[in-house]
Parts: structure tokens; sequence; C-alpha cells
């Protein structure tokens, strides 16, 4: 926990076919964080579309960012557009470097792979990316919260709800974030415990796996390739 | 569970002032089910921002919106607007009366029951604003989802992923919603347990009660009011 008097800012990267809950998930934790500024960062303001179709815009645009204290990269398809991008990578590059956390939630991780932020880190990343994690250097981990220094790693998707409690907890206490847990009524009770590979019926993990096949290849390349030009 | 070869129209409701993963938290959800059409309606299509500010954008206008077949209402302090709007309430009414299901998340039980679908229906609400229900004519209940016929009220905020996801199952089965769940790796972990009025410190709930005193009077107030016009 930081002094409570030293004002943080705090940023999230945006950028089209983002899955919309990898960032609004920790959107409400996050801008719930007492004495910090909260912002959202893209190329530029223009809206873009999540994966989905959401339609959502960025408050400033990267050049705009402040030294950030928190940097939350959030993942979703459209990851695998970023990962060869030397404008968002060297931003994320250099954001890191002074930051006192770096969150990345599902494929978010990949992209914090692509700029070098996993070498040597204990990381995990969504079920179906998991196994791409070693290709940019990283110590893979089965949790859905992984905490290595100033990187936190989330799990897919909605374990960025996770993360980002956590996070709130390491910068403001417990209490923080409790408040904001209390707030958001997070008390989840889901219908089905289908959540994890494990637990989903087979036949159920089988679709899954079907429908994400052509990313999964796509992502299986380029990490691949970022891994021949990675110093590991 | 339908036949799965009917079309579905799903809409969600989007206004100023929403608390966004209302809205954010059911989209990862009512995206994903199959053989839907699923959009975001708004009194127009300017961007608006959430209570924390996030900026949101809809798909259509309310006027463009075809007979739907499941609308979604969320809440967040800029319901509170919303209660005497007659633009608004009358789009509401209209549209559940020919929904198969109508599914609020948090204090959207309370623009349904200024629009009077909660009489005598059992429902509920965020923890802040359950004490509010009976105004509305509903039968309160400590839920995090009721399911009343084809009202499905989930409770505060984060609720409405758990509620989403059982809208999913009664429309396309267990399976079609469990292939969402792992999808989004919804297997949550909170990180601490203080996501109820009941389970959190009693200081945290205290804090929480402040913070939440000026929209919980005004909330009040208009629910008493509104109550003495409903044909209760």
């Amino acid at each position: 926990m930081l002094d409570p008097d030293r004002h943080l800012e705090i940023g999230s990267l945006l950028f089209e076919g983002i899955d919309q809950i990898d960032l609004t998930g920790p959107f409400e934790v996050l801008s719930r964080i007492p004495n910090a500024t909260y912002r959202i960062y893209a190329r530029d303001t223009a809206p873009v579309r999540d994966l989905r179709g959401l339609r959502l815009t960025a408050d400033a645009a990267l050049a705009e960012a402040p030294p950030l204290d928190v940097l939350h990269v959030p993942g979703g398809y459209g990851q695998e557009a970023l990962m060869e991008d030397a404008v968002i990578l060297d931003w994320v590059r250099r954001q890191a470097a002074g930051a006192l956390c770096v969150f990345s939630v599902c494929t978010g991780a990949l992209i914090c792979g692509a700029a070098g932020l996993l070498k040597g880190r204990r990381a995990t990343t969504h079920w179906n990316s998991h196994h791409l994690l070693h290709h940019f250097g990283a110590i893979p981990v089965d949790a859905r919260v992984v905490e290595d220094g100033a990187l936190v790693t989330a799990a897919g998707v909605t374990a960025g709800i996770d993360g980002a409690l956590t996070v709130a907890a390491r910068l403001r206490g417990d209490e923080a974030a409790q408040l904001i847990q209390l707030t958001m009524a997070y008390a989840p009770e889901p219908p089905f415990d289908a959540g994890t590979p494990d637990r989903a019926p087979p036949a159920v993990l089988e679709r899954a796996r079907a429908a994400a096949a052509d990313i999964t290849a796509r992502r299986t390349e380029t990490a691949r390739r970022i891994q021949g030009r990675l110093d590991l």
C-alpha cells in the first residue's frame, strides 16, 4: 500500500477489436480508486468497436498520456493486430518502465509479451492462449490472478474484475478494495460451473476451442515469429 | 428454451449516468446468444457518459427499435433522471408488453417499477435500493437473480453477469449459456468476501452507505411520489 496522499495516474489501453469486458470490468474498479486520475488511451479518440460491436471511445490519445503509475492492458481478438505494431509496443514498453504496476487482462498478456515485459516473469492469460506464454519467455502459471513484482496478470476476460480488485488493494489497501467490491455488489453466483476448461462439459469445451481455432492458429504463428526476435 | 430457429431481437437501454457494467457485463453474454440480433438503444446515438465517465454510444435510437424479444434495462445513478420521463417509460412499457423476457440489472429495476412492470412481481435490485421495491408494488426478494415469469431481475451491478447467463439459458438452453461462460472465463475468484452488506466489514458498509446517501434520499423521494400515481 502506497502513501494515500500520492496521486496516481491510471490508464487503460483501448483498441479496435478489444474484448470490451477486459476493459469495462476493471474500469468499474480502477475508476473508483481514491486519489487517482483514471483515463482510457487509444491511438486516437475516434470511437472503436469491441469484438462483438460495442462502441467505446478513449478519453485521450496515447501521446497525451502522462507517465502512468498503473498501466492496464486488456485483450481480445484485436490484440493480434497490435503484436507487431511499433507505436503501441513502444508506448506500452515506455509506460511499463516507469509504472508501479502493469496489469494485463486476458490476451493483453500477449501484448505485454510482445513488448518484452514477460521475460522470466510468472504470468497467466486466457485458457485458450495459455500455451503461448512460453514464447515470450514467461513462466506460465495456471491461476486466475498472478502477481510477480510490478506485473499483475489476470486470466481470461472476467478475471479482470478479480485482478483489478487485487490491484486496488495493492495501491490503496484492503478496505479501499472492499468498499469498491461492495459498491459493485461483487458476490458472484454463476448459474453454472462451466467457466474453466476442466469444469465445463467436454462438448462445451470442444465447441469453445473450435470457435477460437482460427484466432488461436494466428496467435500461435505470431507468437513463434516474435519469439525469434525477443532476446530470451 | 425456445425454438432455436426463431430469431431473437435483444435490446439494451443506454442512458447518461448509467453504471456501465450494468450494461457491459450483460453485453458480454447477450451479444453471444445464438441466432439473435443484439443492439443498444438510447434516446439518440450521441455518445453518453457512464457515472464514472466511460464514453459509450448506442447503436440506434429508441424509435428505431423493432419489437424486442428481450428488453434489458440497466441501472446506475442516471436511472433517477428517467423515473418520470414519459418517452423512456412509454418505450419500456411498450417493449415489455411484447417481450419474452424483461431483464433488469441493479436500479434498472426502479425504472421498470416506474413503468409499472413490478406490480405483484417478485423482484430484486441493488442492496442500497432494495427497500424501495415495495413502493412499486413489487414483492422484494433478497437474491442475486430473481425470476418471475417473463421478468428477470438481477441485484446490484455485477449481478447482471449472473442474470444474463440465466437469461441466455432460458432462451437457448444450458449448453449455450455454458459455452458463453467458458468463452468469457467466468469462474470468479474475488480476492475478498465483501460483496454484500452482510459479508462486508461493518466499517466498509457504513462508508458505502454514506457515499450513496444523497442518491438514496433522492431515489426514496421519487419512489414515494411515483407510488402515489401507480395503481397498486
